[in-house]
């Protein structure tokens, strides 16, 4: 049917090598260039960097400008950082090839109503390049935005959504259980998530998403950050953990509508959370309440979204998009 | 911000009737004509007929393209039959006056696998059109196709996908019971089976929109029709059904590739089901187990997601749109 996708692989931190390693696999895609400024990193073979098991014949580049022009790639995968406005030169980089772009960054996730300005500026020059912008992830960009989002569609009249997440970190990756404080004392993660080390980034975006899908005006928006306390001592596959440390964060987001509550999002991930679940509880008509006991596997499902999302940005209109636009499935 | 969509009814079954009264309460939306053969409402008030609790103002016609011409809708909600073959003539009749149409009829939910010809020929006349057409409900269009094919998105390596939705029929209006057979004798079902008047149409409909959506080329799809007998007498809100009659239907559909069975679809709709519930397991990395205790109650919902889906439907690509190309959001 259509040729394979050429994909450049920048950022290539534990998502971006797993991404990478899955972009490998796929028959309609080809990587063709990979970037990651990380010396330890540079100059070695992506298939070694990334962990296929094999070389690829590809170095990867810390000259990202350069490595781009000559990659000539339809399309980036893009898993550098959180951070909408550390992204932007690197998101105008890419444009600047005519590329589009998968990228992990939380704050793109649904930009709108959280940056305006920067939003808007990425939009025109996507549009103006011909290209689409798309950032997605298990979390955001599906279980707690765009899932409740889709959900809504069975519904009247909502009066409220709530959309939890319990995680076990003892699963995840090392750098996961960093991220949620797994380890520290009481006191390290206090100052950790003053600083914004630990901590999930993405559920302002989520709310926004959602009250967009909704059709609501929020007031306000609050997030509160506590640890998760260890009851006992616990050995997870990365880290010890002492009795009365930190095993994860505890996270809730709300959105309130004329000063009332009428989204809450719970967020959950601690090292040996026992009852990992997904939740959308819809108060509607009809009420509506999806559970997936067990969970989904973020590391997996991450790399899962991103990769099969690449097709679809590639077809999409040009423009910042979000995955209220593109169709989620896997093919 | 936009001004209201006008909105044409055709099709005043219960159906119908539901959606034309949520569209009469929806703020982004305007009734500006009724369209319905049966003697029994032509000429009366739509406000009358649909249960509005008011008059309207607005007087059913029988004469649908003189009505369809004096309305000028930007949209036309079409609930008139699950047929795509009996629907062609309207939809082609409504195109005539480049309004966008959303419909219930079943066999245009996914229509390209089972009938590319009568696809290609609607797809094409919409796009001369300018227009849009979407066929969604509940199901099809939402709880047995498009929710697993999005949930699909979290996972590789998909291995197989069973829906799963059981529905107390007893809650349901009249017409669905009956339509699932409630009341009658085992032969009487068996006849009724055969002619095609009980069960319900869109499995293979939705069985093709999660093939499509996972990658998958069926080799063949086969559905199973029985009926479910009352282990004792019900009285039911509008049936009564003897000990040993039908109290609904249990459909199974399978979709294989290459000879292997991979997506299973079951639909139980019995009066008394002691457990309606929802659900979609797929078997991938990761596996994904989704339940929806209670289930999703089908007359309001399919209701819902048809009034959801008309502004997006009106901002749509020209074509014939199936639910993934456009977002479910309720807003």
């Amino acid at each position: 049917m259509t040729s394979q996708i050429k994909v450049v692989t920048f950022g290539l931190g534990p998502v971006g090598c797993a991404i990478a390693c899955e972009v490998g696999r796929r028959k309609g895609c080809r990587i063709v260039g990979a970037i990651d400024n990380d010396p330890e990193k540079v100059g070695r073979d992506l298939g070694e960097v990334a962990g296929f098991g094999s070389k690829l014949g590809l170095s990867v580049r810390a000259d990202s400008e350069a490595a781009l022009r000559e990659a000539d790639a339809d399309l980036v995968v893009l898993a550098t950082t959180s951070s909408l406005e550390k992204i932007r030169p690197q998101l105008l980089e890419i444009l600047a090839t005519g590329a589009n772009v998968v990228t992990t960054c939380e704050e793109l996730s649904y930009p709108w109503s959280a940056q305006p300005d920067l939003s808007a500026e990425l939009d025109e020059a996507a549009r103006r390049a011909g290209s689409s912008i798309l950032s997605t992830g298990v979390n955001p960009g599906f279980m707690m935005d765009y899932l409740p989002s889709m959900v809504s569609g069975l519904c009247r009249d909502v009066e409220t959504i709530r959309v939890e997440r319990y995680m076990d970190a003892g699963i995840r990756r090392e750098v996961f259980q960093q991220k949620v404080g797994a380890g520290l004392s009481v006191e390290g993660f206090a100052k950790a998530a003053e600083s914004g080390v630990v901590g999930h980034v993405g559920l302002r975006e989520s709310i926004h998403m959602i009250a967009h899908s909704v059709g609501w005006t929020l007031s306000n928006l609050e997030i509160e950050l506590e640890p998760v306390i260890a009851r006992e001592a616990i050995d997870a596959t990365s880290t010890h953990i002492e009795k009365g440390a930190v095993s994860g964060v505890d996270q809730i987001a709300r959105g309130f509508v004329e000063g009332r509550e009428r989204i809450v999002l719970k967020f959950v991930a601690a090292v040996g959370e026992e009852a990992p679940r997904d939740r959308v509880l819809i108060e509607g008509t009809p009420r509506i309440d999806l559970k997936i006991d067990g969970g989904v596997h973020g590391d997996l499902a991450t790399c899962n979204v991103v990769v099969n999302s690449i097709p679809k940005v590639v077809r999409a209109a040009p423009g910042l998009r979000t995955m209220l636009d593109v169709s989620a499935a896997a093919a």
